[in-house]
């Protein structure tokens, strides 16, 4: 489907809507409705089981979306978290430097200096994007992150944050406080960031409000310990830098083994590459085919970033391989950076009793571009079928309950709704529209079950009293069952992913 | 408990900190730790499962945080969104009024004019509380939302929503295209609001960035019909305005029914008065003779509000009643501020075939306010114990597993961790420490059961192999159960509080 199709569709079924329709829309802002709300939250909460569920040391904080400046200062965003802007003098559009220089560079500006960026722009001579004058100024930096006046004095400065990571450094300290003083140790945020994106385009993937998944695992540069054995054969499809600047822009299916061994690659890094390839593709369902790690050369990726690799999901839609998410081994630098910021020793003693600070590996997810790529490959069309493929635990319904007539089988129904919610099931009742309607409605929403309550399910004394039909979307396999077996199958399928118990972290207790 | 004791309690277990904490802290911004984090968004749950239980017609959105300045202006908050704000000329310090009119009026200066404060201000010749100079200035009004540039272009607005609100009344024309177009109609926001306060104080009770949990319900104003019935015999305590005027401050324990027929108030408001009531008490715990209702008066609520019951609850830590949430009756006056700002007719037909404006019935309530409140109520020391007497479906960890000797019974300890994780109960390993520590961890955090594996569990082929000892928080009451049936009762303990079904809304189907 192509981009404006798909959201349109998720419009109509109160996926998502602009942020303040009826006032036009709000540029790079999204609400979610009913069904997109209950998705997020059910991808925020299969992230959450998924990468926690690595070391009993790793957790979730939820910390304010408000930073002060000095935080915003140590870290380098308050000079560096630039974009490069072009202004047309013109039509006085105002675009960033990467859509200028599309034609003459369709791999973006990402690394360039803005003296490079000027001399592009000096050989290229673009035209303005909008009105195709030549009147485009030099390049300038854009700061992105939006800032507020804080307090009512007057001069104190405050910033949404650009991206949820600064929480987790600052909450370093205060969490070896309350938990065990020993590395590693994993401090996750899911929220919001925000952007003030010059041109936010491409729906979910340039917002200037959106949803971040982060995991910042702090360890001793001396060591972090993973199990890496169990996930040596494992194969990923990666584009690494060396490939890239040959010209190739097809991923290898490499080992993990090679990765590390060939590849020169450190087994920690290499671990988290494939907990987060499985994550997307064995449990949220993303086809593998078209999922893809790149790697970022030394000049694309940021200064601090000692390695950089970045997942991409092939996309109808946007037409192309499009980021959802990243590992990131960032070194010392955020936790030297704060430490220097707030006067506050942030390294800690290792067990072999020298001081060190903590290196930090970062993996992070999109949660809004993950909930658009399920949409871009679950969606499909089959003949008069729209079908959303979305795994069970991720359904914001997990089962239609549908009297096959209102009148006869209705009461029924309803007993069987009540049954299911009370046991914290997401049912929903149906009662509008012929059986297949239903069904279709609910195909399109990506709910996995249907339960018909029929004539046999009310009529007494026969063997199929107190059974109920229960379809199954992918299927369209059919099974009579009681309630009993009936809330087994669905609370089995409703489980959220787990990865395998692994607690490389702690000694064996 | 005094509220600085109660805090580093908060703060030592991780429950939370201030925010930028190692940069000395940001006035009003708080950070969730592990289990605050936990805590707070297991509330959120139990609210949606209460308030969205109401009804089928329900819905819960997640909407942007910030809203463009056309919404804001229309909404009047541009305008009126203020708080009286006094300066002192010799120490440059900033006050609300009501700060500096505190000893001469202690019950605030809500619903008084800017010219009214003044006057009390020229007759009470107050001193400024930090310097003791009498150089105070007159109040001008400070506008309380934090406003961003908006976009690359230079001139553009946006504000962070200073309460949830807005972003229901903005979908509304958006829910009904998606669903029924009937009403009511419910629409859900659990986020994020943010005010710059003048003078944040009273830790969770005056934030700049808080959660709100707000049921914005649009209705037709000719019939709101509820099941008025299954409440007229409830008692609830309420304070009105008119005994209030008399000087009297004890609320009076009277009946739905009381409150509708002598009261005068309308049915759909006392019902869900008494919702409100029973979430906070029955099912949140909180004790019923702590809770009160107070109606504000006409000159105290906001102009739009037709009636306004704030729900308080006595706490130690804060010396008093404080507010935890609300019952508004806001009449037509949002959809219609919108519908003139944005141009878009946001009137609906009714079953009579007239077009109306919907009236909104509005229900919030402050979650980081109501998580203050659960532990100033629930956190109790009792001889050596301190115990938090969490309901289990709030505890952030639901069940401590203990192996008794680590040594001996670790493996089988691990083994009963990892089934009941499997099945998606909040269960924690822990194995430092003697048991009694264990246990006093436990305690003060909430968990309301924990397990012990010990030399019965592991032995084979007595009546007690494979069993464990499960012990109850708060009747210490100890039983050996197998693993089948701890799950069992682990799984009902935790079950999300939900209204009985009501359906107030839909024809019988």
């Amino acid at each position: 489907m192509k981009s404006d199709a798909l959201f349109a569709l998720l419009r109509r079924r109160g996926y998502l809507w602009p942020s303040a329709e009826i006032y036009g829309g709000a540029q790079g802002l999204y609400d979610y409705g009913p069904l997109g709300a209950a998705l997020k939250r059910r991808i925020e909460e299969a992230w959450a089981a998924w990468f926690l569920g690595l070391s009993e040391d790793y957790y979730l904080i939820e910390p304010s979306e408000l930073l002060p400046e000095a935080v915003v200062r140590a870290s380098g965003h308050l000079e560096n978290f630039t974009d490069p802007e072009i202004l047309c003098g013109q039509c006085a559009s105002v675009f960033r430097a990467d859509t200028v220089l599309e034609k003459v560079r369709p791999d973006g500006v990402d690394g360039l200096s803005p003296a490079e960026i000027a001399g592009l722009l000096a050989e290229a001579h673009p035209k303005c994007p909008k009105c195709g004058s030549d009147r485009l100024s030099v390049p300038k930096p854009f700061n992105m992150m939006f800032g507020v006046a804080f307090g009512a004095q007057g001069g104190e400065r405050a910033y949404l944050r650009p991206e949820t990571a600064q929480s987790s450094y600052l909450a370093f300290d205060r969490m070896c406080e309350v938990g065990r003083k020993a590395l590693p140790l994993g401090v996750a945020v899911i929220g919001r960031a925000f952007r003030n994106e010059i041109a936010p385009r491409q729906l979910l993937f340039r917002m200037r409000s959106f949803t971040q998944a982060e995991l910042q695992i702090f360890f001793d540069p001396a060591g972090f310990p993973v199990p890496f054995e169990t996930v040596r054969s494992v194969e990923i499809p990666v584009l690494r830098a060396d490939r890239r600047s040959e010209g190739r822009s097809d991923p290898a299916r490499i080992t993990a083994g090679a990765l590390v061994g060939e590849g020169g690659l450190p087994e920690f890094f290499v671990f988290h590459l494939v907990q987060l390839y499985r994550f997307l593709t064995s449990e949220l369902g993303l086809p593998a085919a078209s999922v893809r790690f790149l790697e970022k050369s030394e000049k694309e990726r940021a200064f601090y970033n000692r390695l950089q690799f970045d997942v991409e999901v092939r996309l109808d839609s946007l037409g192309g391989y499009r980021e959802v998410g990243a590992v990131h081994y960032r070194g010392d630098y955020d936790l030297r950076r704060h430490a220097e910021g707030s006067g506050k020793d942030l390294s800690l003693a290792t067990e072999a009793g020298q001081r060190v600070v903590p290196h930090v590996l970062e993996v992070t997810l999109g949660i809004d571009r993950t909930l658009w790529a399920l949409a871009d490959c679950g969606l499909t069309v089959a003949g008069e079928r729209t079908i959303w493929k979305l795994p069970s635990f991720l359904a914001p319904v997990e089962v239609g309950i549908f009297p096959l007539r209102t009148k006869d089988h209705g009461p029924k129904a309803r007993e069987v709704y009540e049954a299911l919610r009370v046991e914290g099931i997401r049912a929903e009742y149906d009662s509008a529209g012929t059986i297949g309607k239903r069904y279709a409605r609910m195909d399109e929403a990506g709910t996995p079950f249907c339960v018909t309550v029929d004539g046999p399910s009310i009529v007494p004394g026969t063997s199929e009293t107190g059974t109920f039909t229960l379809r199954e979307r992918d299927s369209m396999a059919q099974v009579r069952l009681a309630l009993a077996p009936l809330l087994e199958r669905l609370r089995a399928a409703d489980r959220l992913p787990r990865p395998p118990p692994v607690h490389p972290n702690r000694p064996a207790t």
